[in-house]
């Protein structure tokens, strides 16, 4: 494998100090790209392009030919692992994904089992071990899962639901099948974000999009407490590197405490979040990514650069902040915007470090 | 007018000590009432019955024929304001509130104004005077209306949705234009709202449902400021009693201290919120409505009991709570376990006053 060019992603992660805040953005190969959509066109659509890994491949670097951004990210969905499983995931038009099988019933949800990646997900193995090949050591590829609640949350219902209510019957009339699930998914992911590493990935990201919409004690419980199971079974260090974990759960700002002491190198914050207070409350346990509103991306590009530089200051210079948006960037976003973004995220992160006295930049001697 | 039989909900809005912790239910008049349902084939639809005074009347009393609740809440909609502006409100079949003429162009934002209650939205305050007779002093009438921004998310983009982006994109290319929407909002609420105390509402909150999809910078800004402006114009004090005002974010757990600091009586906590944090971060500056997850319904009744004593004992022997969900009550819930609920919440309560040492009993003298 070529050496890595530029680490700040990693260095960030880790908490050390980098020259410039590192950035990528959740789904940044994505429908606001007139390439992506040409070849998602070509392919027939968007499951067609994730599970051909030389089309996943050339996906996943678009965004990387128009913008300097610090990482890639494997061009995947959230839901392969039940897929894998024998739910059958699909995407009706214009709507996000379902299951043709959703877990209505307990002997379906005995017989569940956790796939073996490298026969049942080999596809996307691939298109990692073809990225690292494509990327040549520019910038570090970050792999991912849905978290095991996420899973639950689509597998019991069948789609996503402003408030799953499946699911929710289940946690309330038969937590001990909820449970079963969780386990399984557990383990499922584990297995799948190690093979993901094995193949390539430098860092992995785990994303819990709907533990949200727990309770406080509900997200300890059926969220967190199975993503930490998949923490403690993953391969922290690969070829001769830390390989960073990094957890995000949309609408869990009020949970960060938990989050930052559950053991994972970063977590991901949504745009609801402030980043002043989010600091103040994890101090430099954890490194913390994001959290621009990704409708900022609406603005024209002064307002864009205000916006970015807002959410810098809020962060502030302790290390390990990675700029990202709060949640994926939309159909609707502008690549001008996102041109915007990249550059005053780069250009302002790097004269917030120069404008610093000396004396108090927290720099290893050896830099 | 009659006298108030049971102040226990006023009571604990002020603050004050209570025999027993007051309960009501977002949606208590709803789709889960085979009697409501059964009135609403009769008249059509859920705007027939909004707008006409003696089916809401009939309607909003529903839930108290069956359950010890200790609040009335006016059956209506949080949108009855722009619909008077002119904005077209209609309920497609199975979906949410839409508007046929949402706010898309400046010239139709330019001419909007707060409407006249006692010209265009006399059905809802002689729905307030029917009710009242009706109530005979058996429990007091809670008035309501959606907040400055929660209606401006509907009127700019015509409908719920899962990002609003018409409405952020305004938000982040025209502010001004929003900030305009606001003001009329903010205005019309506040006329609408002392209205409905004219009318006989005895308390009111104001519903901010999509108040926590803004950052933490533009919840102040957009939402809560304009909040504040409605508050600043309430008649606080009707018929020698003060008219306590609650304010209910979904989704705005992250911002509980501004939300407490801004003059408003109670603030209502959905289902994600800490109820022990909660009580701890605010202390005894406001009282606090909340927060079951409306799925708990869904559960057998002794989980129902046991969740229910999970609320009561995280939020704490501090008077000032009023026990609600943390959302409205959905469709799919059980009569059977909201009979659970509101039966627990009345004996655990009681119980948990009298298992306390009497000189720790905050009891006034007079009592």
């Amino acid at each position: 494998m070529s050496p890595l060019e530029n680490d700040t992603l990693l260095r960030a992660l880790a908490r050390e100090p980098t020259d410039y805040t590192p950035l990528w953005l959740m789904r940044q190969a994505g429908r606001y790209l007139p390439e992506y959509n040409a070849l998602r066109a070509r392919a027939g659509s968007f499951l067609a392009l994730a599970k051909t890994p030389a089309l996943a491949c050339e996906v996943t670097l678009q965004p990387l030919e128009r913008f300097p951004l610090d990482a890639a990210i494997l061009f995947s969905d959230i839901l392969t692992v039940p897929d894998a499983m024998g739910l059958g995931l699909y995407f009706a038009d214009g709507e996000g994904p379902r299951f043709e099988r959703p877990l209505r019933d307990e002997a379906a949800i005995r017989r569940l089992a956790a796939p073996d990646p490298a026969a049942e997900l080999d596809y996307v193995l691939e298109a990692v071990r073809q990225i690292r090949r494509a990327l040549a050591g520019r910038v570090p590829l970050i792999g991912f899962s849905g978290s095991p609640y996420t899973l639950a949350c689509y597998m019991v219902e069948g789609s996503g639901s402003s408030d799953f209510p499946a699911l929710k019957k289940m946690l309330f009339a038969r937590p001990d099948l909820l449970h079963h699930i969780l386990e399984i998914n557990a383990q499922a992911v584990a297995a799948y974000l190690n093979a993901q590493i094995e193949a390539g990935a430098q860092a992995v990201m785990i994303f819990d999009t709907w533990g949200g919409n727990l309770s406080a004690a509900g997200y300890e419980e059926y969220s967190l407490a199975y993503a930490r199971r998949v923490l403690a079974a993953l391969t922290r260090r690969h070829d001769g590197r830390k390989v960073p974990a990094i957890l995000f759960t949309k609408g869990g700002g009020q949970w960060l405490e938990s989050m930052a002491a559950s053991g994972f190198d970063a977590i991901g914050l949504d745009w609801t979040a402030d980043a002043a207070q989010a600091r103040h409350r994890v101090g430099a346990r954890v490194a913390l990514q994001g959290n621009l509103d990704p409708a900022a991306l609406y603005a024209p590009p002064e307002r864009v650069r205000a916006e970015a530089r807002r959410v810098l200051d809020a962060f502030g210079p302790t290390p390990g902040h990675v700029f990202n948006l709060g949640h994926g960037i939309t159909p609707q976003a502008s690549p001008d915007a996102v041109a915007a973004l990249v550059d005053e995220v780069r250009t302002y992160s790097r004269a917030m470090r120069e404008s610093r006295p000396a004396a108090s930049r927290a720099r290893p001697a050896s830099a």
